[in-house]
């Protein structure tokens, strides 16, 4: 059989698979699971590809690392999202983290991935874990300079996660961080969704002084250019704990120091989305 | 009207068209040109996509400047391949360059490209350029310690353009070249043909000093992951000068100086196939 995925009209990939191992409508969204030929278990939620277990490591090394090898001293961790556990198990490498919680609103993700992805749900045993199911927008109102970092692991900006990418969520994590906090989010593809990427790193930057888009190769994400935005009142990603990135860089199959600085470099079509604003 | 492309059996995609303007058996392979309805008009030898209007800026300044603004005076530059011009036209941005000789085996893909692509084909126009319908491997044998960089602008190292992926061809452009001459190929994608990766560069490797891998994000190559091969026995791509990167990236839309150095980090993975020869 062939997953099939149309992204936003422009460009339609099929996927050859043994077969759906799994297929559920939760309260929130459909979710469904799909052992391909060549790339392992895939989950797929409303019908958008969020992993396969070829790939993932990026995506997860990427929103993690980055942030936390930036950030001098992260004790806590708000994750919104993440319900596959990929996220939980890159922050579980930084030992200076204490708490990481993790917000889904969406109980029947963790579960999926407690069934079909052992290497990515392998993180919630850590004991400082918490996963708390809840809308993120609720969530984050209880807080108040409390968290080092918060990192938004959202699918696309339409459907359940529309308003993670908007100023008053921007807000709502800006008063749940601590002065020095830092933020990250997934921010899409600039081949196919410049405005997109365009107007959140806009809402962005209404609400931090430092934005800073990063980029990575994410084969089953639409057109395998994705970005991920930095924000934060005190930090920058080219100030980075060389130590510490070069200790954890050890552990990944993607991101390395190097790896770290380049990916700041923007293609200058790239630099004309986000600095045009 | 949807094209579709089946890459390695792995991911198939589908591009919507409004139609398809050509499409003709040369004597040595099928060319055809569709109208696509959101990246232009795109241009297809055997089925395999060679560029889109949209994105062929990434793949012709990546395989020029890189090495032209490496090499500290290159004159004299050889294209085996690229009969759409759209190398020849970022090479012609370099004012040190004399002689430029495109080696193109198929006639008719330049006249395609002059009758569909005059973004690209406006290159052929410069008086420095001298268009040869050869075999490449022919024409190389011809040359002896003569040119400074050699660009191999080719589709995949299957059927038509086998040969320039292996040993004997890379023999022959060493001969063809200066002692301190440059060459670069395209050399596929990690994610979805690592052997092919591996083994190009391993057969580079035996035949010159310096071989560097670099990337690049091109949306309608499979993957969007596109790496490119430098060798050399006297330059290395981390020296590259400074002020006429500078100066070309006034001109490019996506290569600039910060992204000549970070297309040259390589993740964890892709470092594996490149240097675990």
């Amino acid at each position: 059989m062939i997953f099939e995925e149309d992204y936003f009209s422009m460009i339609k990939i099929g996927i050859d698979c043994n077969g759906k191992l799994y297929d559920k409508d939760s309260s929130i969204q459909n979710i469904s699971v799909y052992d391909t030929k060549r790339f392992g278990k895939m989950l797929v939620l409303d019908g958008d590809i969020m992993l396969s277990e070829y790939d993932e490591f990026v995506y997860h090394e990427m929103i993690t690392h980055m942030p936390l090898n930036t950030h001098p001293n992260p004790k806590r961790v708000l994750i919104v999202g993440g319900g596959d556990g990929g996220t939980i198990r890159e922050v579980s490498k930084h030992s200076s983290v204490e708490e990481i919680i993790l917000c889904e609103i969406d109980s029947e993700v963790v579960s999926v991935s407690k069934e079909f992805f052992p290497t990515l749900s392998s993180g919630f045993d850590n004991e400082k874990v918490k996963i708390v199911f809840e809308d993120g927008f609720k969530f984050l109102s209880n807080y108040n300079d409390y968290f080092d970092l918060i990192i938004t692991d959202s699918s696309e900006p339409v459907g359940v996660a529309a308003e993670l990418f908007k100023e008053n969520y921007f807000k709502l994590i800006k008063k749940a961080l601590k002065r020095d906090g830092i933020m990250v989010s997934q921010s899409e593809t600039p081949w196919l969704r410049k405005d997109v990427l365009k107007n959140i790193t806009m809402d962005i930057s209404k609400v931090f002084s430092k934005v800073e888009t990063y980029t990575a190769f994410i084969l089953l994400y639409p057109s395998g250019f994705w970005t991920f935005t930095f924000a934060s009142d005190s930090y920058s990603l080219h100030n980075f704990d060389l130590k510490k990135s070069g200790e954890i860089e050890k552990t990944c199959k993607y991101y390395n120091s190097k790896i770290h600085k380049a990916s700041l470099a923007l293609p200058n079509f790239l630099k004309n989305i986000v600095t045009n604003r």
